[in-house]
């Protein structure tokens, strides 16, 4: 009987997971193909078909059926699909039941009334018409909050959305050590910021030819067209109607080829999704686990990947060849040294791979003292502003430019932030041991060969989907939790040899 | 409480189009975008989709809506966006909730199961692996028949899926009139045959050339890119997400020119469902009223401006500076001459403007044979192959070149192939009034100018949406019903004028 219990639950949650992915086709569609006189009816089509998604999720059939398959679950192996998904949806059931219905509606509608002034306020530099908005959002996160059993900090229940599992300590304390290597590494380049020239990386970049180098890696590295698409977008993202229908974005420049790395960041996102276990494919667990993981893949392949003396050992004599004016007279280490350049920037999304997490850690600390009373909005710029005097050296001379450069908070999206620096910390934690397990790894990069760490990356992490939470999949690959050691001992070495730093 | 009862009911009709919106989407996604192995998931989201939007149509919640409203639709215009939608529902709901959901399930489940193998059939040129799939869809079409109340016709209760409220004997008697005419017009063509050449139709045509052309038209349609699309495909349609969203879509051929007129014809549906009244534009009133009318639309941009001498007054210098080596030494009236040559072929969609139509007679005859039982479903090759050689003259060497050739039967679309020929028909009704009331029509085109078109299909077609089913229309506009006769004294007119004929 709880079999046959299993079938109709499965076919819930089928259908659960058939209607969030028409909403990410929707999107994707709207993003990249839409004509945009199609904007009021694709907003019904979404408003609608994430409705259904969310009555599906939370209806009372869901609960009875989740009550019905308790007894098949507990006679399941933990890892069996079966046991992940009753898993897997109990949870997001519990919790999204929690949240009464009209208050989840007043946080969409808050931030779809918040994103459009937020995006005025961006241009006229106002940050005090987007206050009131800003306010909202952190009082809508806070009744949310209290929807929930007090859990150790109220910010642990909004990091879940992101982070499943992950608590607010362990990631104020990972970030903290982070901070405490970065800063002062930061201080030492910025001293010895001539050592690294990059100016050879703005110049003419005909669109045909990056497009042509970036089909080859993308090849290289395992795209192909039966189940692969990438298109032209404003601002790059990677989705997915299927595994088997993985959709890369990107936006090419004729003035620098930032789009290149850009592709290869959205191929790692993209490469998770497509390498989920095929017997999860029309499910909820056909999904990467968490933000911070998923951000694991896409900075491994776009900075561990795409950044390393190896990779560029292969790719660069047919970047040359593309564009020979610009780099004929340009060898391969200067090459190397110039995508590599450090140079604290105002701009989260324009920044190296070091001054980035700084950007992140000061939102981090901000959106705690925000949903905790600590700071009164009003004072946000000042606070900001401070901030980045302080990690990044740099004055911020508008809110433009300052607070107001992210749609995340407009966007209700308040918690997300630090999944981007964790997914750095996971991409080192995670590269030591592929370097160990495969000690060939970068020989094969300078051969073009990228199957050993796609392959690696199918079985530790990829496979697993959503079966294993992200601290689950953690201990099981690295037997431990989050740890920057691992990334701060890279970007000293990495960095160290070419700004030529002494200390270690 | 009437007009509080109308706004859930309002809500609910907005729903099921929204949802029946989605579908056209993932549709013309499936068609257009995805990659091959897109389909399985996709094949769950169009079915999970669809299922919801006849969930929703046919839900008792409607039928109490439905109720409720009685009294408010009495007290309002017949005209009005609300009476209209209101009835319009009303019926759909009425007739959907007659076929059993287990009929309805194997009606879909049976064609999707003999596409493949029509299409496979085809390729084998094996009509007996097809025959048992084409008795199925027979024998479920018959089924469906005995859902309904006993109609004057069984056939017309499928004709009414495709031309709502049209009887079959009124569209029998249309074509057997247009047939009367039409088989000796063609017959006096043939024996002029050599009078028009096209032979510079074929050649080599690059196609970023086309592409060109076929922009200036399409911009001198009133196409936009802020509210359409065109993109690629392998079968050619028209698709919206809304009437700001309207996608063509097209297939380019290096060697000859089609693609031209096939876009001209796309535009055609584009327009009236770009031009519905925008009150209707969320709600299933914001559609073509019939299969016919649709056509009407699409065959009068393809035919009567876009094969007509004034078009090409324009247009024909633009074509010839696109491709000199073709067309410098084809005068424009041997252009216009030969894209209107008269030429019987045994591929329906290859075919000429005149012999079209025998082709759909003849399927429209078969079809009421098959379901009447008046005809063994296995000499249907053989019935088919006589009435090519009655109609136009022609041996049919193959069943793939013939009965075979096209997928409706196969996809379950039993009733649909008349309302192609009625577009033809209808189309011209419409052309007598539309040049009786636009006088100086024709010397516009020679200038490039459709607007006058364009506006008076808007106000006197297009608005109405589907608020008026197809014979409420031409009554309103023609004050009559199907008349072959303008179409008859068109093409005897344009092709006794090309071919010399003196009859009249």
């Amino acid at each position: 009987m709880s079999e046959s219990a299993y079938a109709d639950f499965h076919a819930r949650a089928v259908d659960y997971w058939t209607l969030t992915k028409i909403v990410w086709v929707l999107l994707w569609d709207e993003r990249v193909i839409m004509p945009r006189g199609g904007g009021e009816a694709r907003a019904d089509q979404v408003g609608l078909a994430a409705r259904l998604a969310h009555e599906t999720l939370i209806s009372d059939e869901m609960a009875r059926l989740l009550e019905e398959v308790r007894g098949y679950e507990a006679s399941l192996e933990y890892d069996s699909d079966e046991a992940s998904l009753i898993r897997w949806v109990r949870h997001e059931h519990e919790k999204n039941r929690c949240v009464p219905a009209d208050l989840a509606s007043e946080l969409r509608r808050a931030a779809s009334t918040a994103l459009p002034v937020w995006q005025q306020a961006r241009i006229d530099n106002d940050f005090a018409s987007f206050l009131p908005h800003l306010r909202r959002n952190i009082e809508l996160r806070r009744e949310y909050v209290s929807c929930f059993p007090k859990a150790d900090e109220d910010y642990d229940l909004l990091l879940d959305e992101y982070e499943p599992g992950m608590l607010t300590a362990e990631v104020r304390q990972t970030l903290q050590t982070l901070k405490e290597g970065l800063v002062p590494l930061i201080g030492e380049i910025a001293e010895r910021s001539d050592a690294v020239d990059d100016s050879f990386l703005h110049g003419d970049f005909p669109i045909e030819r990056q497009k042509e180098v970036e089909a080859l890696i993308l090849e290289r590295f395992g795209f192909d067209h039966d189940t692969w698409r990438i298109d032209e977008t404003v601002h790059p993202f990677a989705s997915s109607s299927s595994p088997t229908d993985i959709r890369l974005t990107t936006k090419h420049h004729q003035t620098h080829l930032h789009s290149l790395f850009s592709t290869m960041h959205e191929f790692g996102h993209g490469l998770y999704e497509r390498q989920v276990g095929a017997s999860l494919a029309r499910t909820p667990l056909a999904r990467g686990t968490s933000l911070g993981i998923h951000e694991s893949q896409s900075r491994m392949w776009e900075n561990l990947v795409g950044r390393s003396r190896e990779f560029w050992i292969y790719f660069y004599p047919h970047l040359q060849k593309a564009f020979p004016a610009a780099f004929d007279s340009v060898e391969l280490e200067r090459f190397y040294r110039g995508i590599n350049k450090v140079q604290p920037n105002l701009i989260r999304i324009d920044s190296d791979e070091a001054t980035y997490n700084l950007h992140i850690i000061l939102r981090f600390e901000l959106e705690q003292e925000m949903l905790g009373g600590g700071l009164d909005l009003a004072d946000m710029p000042e606070a900001w502003n401070t901030r980045v005097k302080d990690y990044l050296g740099i004055d911020v001379p508008s809110d433009a430019d300052g607070v107001l450069q992210d749609m995340h908070w407009a966007g209700g999206n308040i918690g997300y932030f630090s999944t981007y620096t964790l997914g750095n910390i996971i991409s080192l934690q995670l590269w030591e041991r592929i370097t160990a397990e495969i000690p060939d790894l970068h020989e094969g990069f300078a051969r073009g060969e990228f199957g050993p760490l796609r392959e690696w990356l199918g079985e530790n992490i990829h496979h697993w989907g959503r079966k294993l939470r992200p601290k689950e999949l953690l201990e099981r690959v690295l037997g431990g939790g989050l740890d920057s050691g691992p990334y701060l001992r890279y970007l000293r070495a990495k960095l160290g040899e070419i700004y030529g730093l002494t200390g270690g």
